[in-house]
């Protein structure tokens, strides 16, 4: 199929991917005095005595706002906040299909950060979760930030966040099949963008001791030149042999090489550098950083990417749905990492050491346990860590 | 039945009133990579090309915001955000069931005029049209200028135009009954604030030459102290005989007597100082200026209300689904004066002369003409007048 040919003709057809719809009957005149005036007054008053109750009385509780900017969609990079539309609909559709949540899109005419943390901070009270989605780094960074501190309601990057979850999870049954632990692992993490700080951070936070992190002028050590204020605080924290040089260079005798970059940059020759059944996630879309065939034929025991034609899709729509309905289900403050790390290990979980192979790590997004699982997860991880509100 | 005690049992059963459901499949992969990616490129370059296809392969021309900071809601003022969202719930469930319109409900965390303005500027790329509603009076006349200059979609203050809609529609039919022409009329309004304003506006622009407005002070005139800057322009142009005095003073001898003020204004005593066959709408909620048996005893001709359980409800509902349809079927720029009261007009005009009687006045809200009859005369007001880009 054509997709791109299928899905002009699709959106036109549908005329947007996602609609408002009613869940209370409005047929006859007590219909319209319960759900409008004059009895709608009542549970407006409980609001307004108790604010929480909103969960109660109104949707809140099960709707995320999905946030962009426009500025990194897709692949397509800074396309605008109306061209952004038609990935949030998908976005929301993914949402309410895989999780049960309420996602409505939110374009915003702006790139100024202040003007986003602001906006959304005006907006916060209609939403029970925001999700943020295609916003370029570094802005990204502050941003969110800055949202979690402000707001009483989890705010979640995807693109940094449900990428590092999916990847944790691929990770964690990756190293049951070449028998290695994650405290031994030596990562290194190419593309230091949304997704390759919050998974080297993730890894950090989950025991990984070595990890590395490149962007397109080789490995980053605390000092480099040049780097944003995210990275030059993870450069503290990751390469702590300081190891200078190229990817080629610092890849060499490591156990993890994961792609958040561009098409083609894992070589052969990087891959058979490294040390005894290296497992590889080459995340570039829609062409990876290196094609399955090619990385297993340089040794690769594991190897995933981001498309769905081939095996192991490391793809967010395993984590973001059941992460924020198991936010949602307990009216979770935020998303911490311990929930995060919970989502990881139940999408993990989903595939048995008796189904565990090289060619299936992760389910697939169809797996319709998937959500269900993550969400009691993390709920659980939530009520652990005294986030939860109910 | 007990609306209030029902309303709470209702609405916490339904955990909200809305929710936001997709228009594509998602059961395959071909699905998946139709609606999201890959394909989901295609459509976003396309709009990246030209933004107003935005109208074509998403929401956008469907969508309309419910937008308000919870000031003046219902009756009960200023309850906060949150406490409006039952509201503007309902609001939304209207707008789908009456007109098809997809609507979303925006709660802001602010009461501040510019950031009102800011927000609603910043979220404005992801909707065809902006309704606000229960803003308090006098900040919503300039939140409203401000807005539909500044943006390229409708923007439309239901609380006024809405409500000015309906009282036209229902003026036009009553003064058929009486046998007395628009121009010869003499119009009182008690209540300055947002829907008092609106309704004077509009008589004035459908050739209405003389209006008297008052406020809880009495009748407003040029030069009277204490008026905000909508009212001192209004002043201007109304009580062109400068009549000072209370309601009761300027109320003798005129023809209509329209309440959008407080429980019990509008005594017999005023009723019968009127001109002959008096028209009185008394739209104060729950309890109106005047019940209509005192109304008609007192010699009221014909008499309309707010409320459902008496004849003749003044009902938003009847124009703000319509006119919403009408203005996005033809992707209007505006809702202008010409639109508003082409929906008036078609409102009246499902009141045929045979059914028209004092007691029948404008059709109920169930009554399925008259979202597709609003709308098609809205359209046709929109391309008239040139703000339509379809």
């Amino acid at each position: 199929m054509d997709y791109a040919k299928e899905a002009l003709i699709k959106h036109k057809e549908w005329g947007g991917k996602i609609e408002v719809t009613p869940l209370c009957p409005l047929q006859t005149k007590d219909d319209l005095s319960v759900a409008y005036t004059p009895g709608v007054a009542q549970p407006c008053l409980e609001i307004n005595k108790d604010v929480t109750k909103a969960y109660d009385y109104t949707r809140k509780g099960n709707l995320v706002a999905v946030v962009t900017d426009g500025t990194a969609v897709l692949g397509l990079g800074d396309i605008g906040p109306e061209a952004g539309m038609p990935v949030m609909e998908g976005k929301a559709v993914l949402f309410k299909n895989f999780g049960g949540v309420d996602a409505f899109p939110i374009c915003l005419a702006t790139k100024d950060v202040d003007k986003i943390v602001e906006t959304v901070k005006m907006i916060a009270p209609t939403f029970g979760g925001i999700n943020l989605e295609d916003i370029s780094g570094p802005r990204c960074f502050e941003i969110e930030r800055r949202l979690k501190a402000e707001l009483d309601i989890p705010v979640f990057h995807d693109d940094q966040h449900g990428t590092a979850v999916v990847s944790l999870a691929a990770i964690i049954n990756a190293i049951k099949i070449v028998k290695k632990n994650m405290s031994d692992l030596s990562v290194v993490i190419n593309g230091a963008g949304a997704a390759g700080v919050a998974i080297c951070k993730l890894l950090l936070k989950c025991g990984v001791k070595e990890v590395i992190m490149c962007n397109s002028k080789g490995a980053i050590y605390e000092g480099k030149d040049g780097l944003n204020d995210e990275i030059v605080e993870l450069a503290k924290i990751t390469n702590p042999n300081k190891l200078k040089g190229n990817l080629a260079d610092v890849a060499k005798n490591t156990d993890v090489l994961i792609g958040v970059s561009v098409a083609g940059a894992f070589t052969p020759e990087i891959i058979k550098s490294m040390n005894r059944d290296p497992i590889i996630l080459a995340m570039a879309n829609p062409i990876p950083e290196v094609f399955p065939e090619d990385a297993i034929a340089a040794g690769a025991a594991v190897m995933g990417t981001g498309r769905s034609d081939f095996k192991n899709q490391i793809n967010n729509v395993l984590a973001f749905p059941g992460i924020f309905r198991g936010a949602l289900d307990v009216r979770a403050s935020d998303i911490n990492d311990e929930m995060k790390i919970a989502a990881a290990e139940a999408i993990a979980s989903l595939v048995s050491d008796e189904e565990l192979t090289p060619d299936y790590i992760i389910p697939t997004p169809f797996d319709t346990r998937v959500g269900q699982e993550v969400a009691k997860a993390v709920s659980k991880a939530a009520i652990a860590t005294g986030v939860n509100r109910i």
